[in-house]
């Protein structure tokens, strides 16, 4: 089976010039299939400022309005992703930008939460792995942006992390795949201030370990179940790291790999 | 040769949502194949306005400074390519929002002008009709936002009008190709201020009688100028009128008709 690569990248990139260039320089040379899933939260709030559209956010997740569906629909399908495409095309990377609304790629539902109305904020249903396949069998390298649809008219803000971790399960009975999450940190930190207590590897059992000795922070125990989740999913490794190490996670030799071992 | 049609909108339709709803109903019930091409200055001109960007014409041309420049991107291929789409897939219609960055298909010129400095503004260069061919034969309907990129990192704002007409043509030797122009009026009017005064057929001949009797607007000349070039360039028709008369557009039955007969 080929390999392929299901990279996901935050604001902490997307938002700075030179981080951004760097890591698509070492992007465009990975050789496999690979596709590129982008946050952009922070480039939206400061929309939202500019606006003066008050954002509210419960537990991270972004109360999403009307008004606010605009701004991330804006900032994420629209100068994000096209900023970033066409920084991949300069490069030589066919790229070809995408919402799960784009050719159908990925259906969601409305999120329906008794205590806390997230508003248009979508979890994701179905994505269509076929599709992915034919667009990257054209040469295409497909670069996600975090906003699906109902199929019935209606785009959803939708988290990232999970658009990568579903994206990389509608692939795997084609590819074999590595999911890549980047973020600020080396990877999963036994103490969240010592960037050298790096935890290499994490294994189902392991984690569970992990968990009932609360050595994993609140903000990393969801990410790590989803990493867990794609696992068994068939994805072969999930690696967590930072994005200024990305050749690095790719070969193994940094960040956190979570897998079956 | 299969038939498609290339057909354009601008701000009067997109900025109404039942408008914009009925034509889309009219526009997914055309069998054949179908490229819809978009603009959107209206929402742009707003959203400058909210986010207090001063916005300059110069002969109807956007300047775009790079403020303008992300503006357009976001308002184009953001929100209202977006939201086209997710429309679109709601009526059953396999939809793919795309600009000229995306799988490298429109590349463009940044504008040179000795007089005005047009800014960010793109003359395009070069259509992929091939990769169009792929998507269409892949089940996808393109829908296609103004913004193209120099394949040197940069996007540009790009006429509407204009990127319909280059994307006919890089069709014409895969298909037999209508290009529909729909605007404000039911089509090509002998007095602007007459509905009545249609004139229902143009050739090249008849348009240099037209422009020498000075019965052509000064708004409409570029249009046909570049109607009658993509009639020269293989597009066996391009018709212009209302976008509420889509079904007889189609059928030739309103609109003004530019061909060679």
């Amino acid at each position: 089976m080929d390999k392929i690569y299901v990279i996901k990248i935050g604001g902490n990139i997307i938002d700075n010039d030179e981080k951004l260039s760097s890591f698509l320089d070492t992007f465009v040379s990975i050789k496999e299939n690979k596709i590129l899933v982008h946050g952009g939260g922070k480039l939206a709030t400061r929309m939202a400022e500019q606006l003066k559209i008050p954002q509210q956010m419960v537990n991270g997740r972004r109360v999403t309005d009307a008004e606010t569906l605009k701004i991330t629909t804006m900032v994420y399908a629209g100068s994000v992703n096209k900023n970033i495409v066409a920084l991949l095309q300069q490069r030589g990377c066919n790229a070809i930008g995408l919402t799960g609304a784009d050719a159908n790629l990925i259906t969601s539902q409305k999120r329906i939460n008794r205590e806390i109305d997230f508003g248009f904020v979508g979890d994701v249903e179905k994505v269509d792995g076929i599709m992915i396949k034919k667009l990257i069998e054209a040469g295409l390298t497909p670069v996600i942006a975090p906003i699906t649809h109902n199929g019935k008219g209606q785009l959803l803000n939708t988290n990232a992390d999970t658009i990568a971790g579903e994206t990389g399960k509608s692939l795997v009975s084609d590819y074999q795949l590595s999911l890549i999450y980047c973020f600020e940190k080396k990877g999963v930190l036994r103490n969240v201030d010592d960037d050298e207590s790096l935890i290499k590897c994490i294994n189902p059992g392991s984690f569970l370990e992990l968990k009932k000795n609360n050595i994993i922070s609140e903000g990393m125990l969801p990410k790590l179940e989803n990493a867990l989740a794609a696992v068994d999913a068939g994805v072969e490794r999930v690696v967590i790291g930072r994005a200024e190490d990305l050749s690095s996670l790719i070969n193994g030799t940094s960040g956190t790999t979570i897998n079956h071992e």
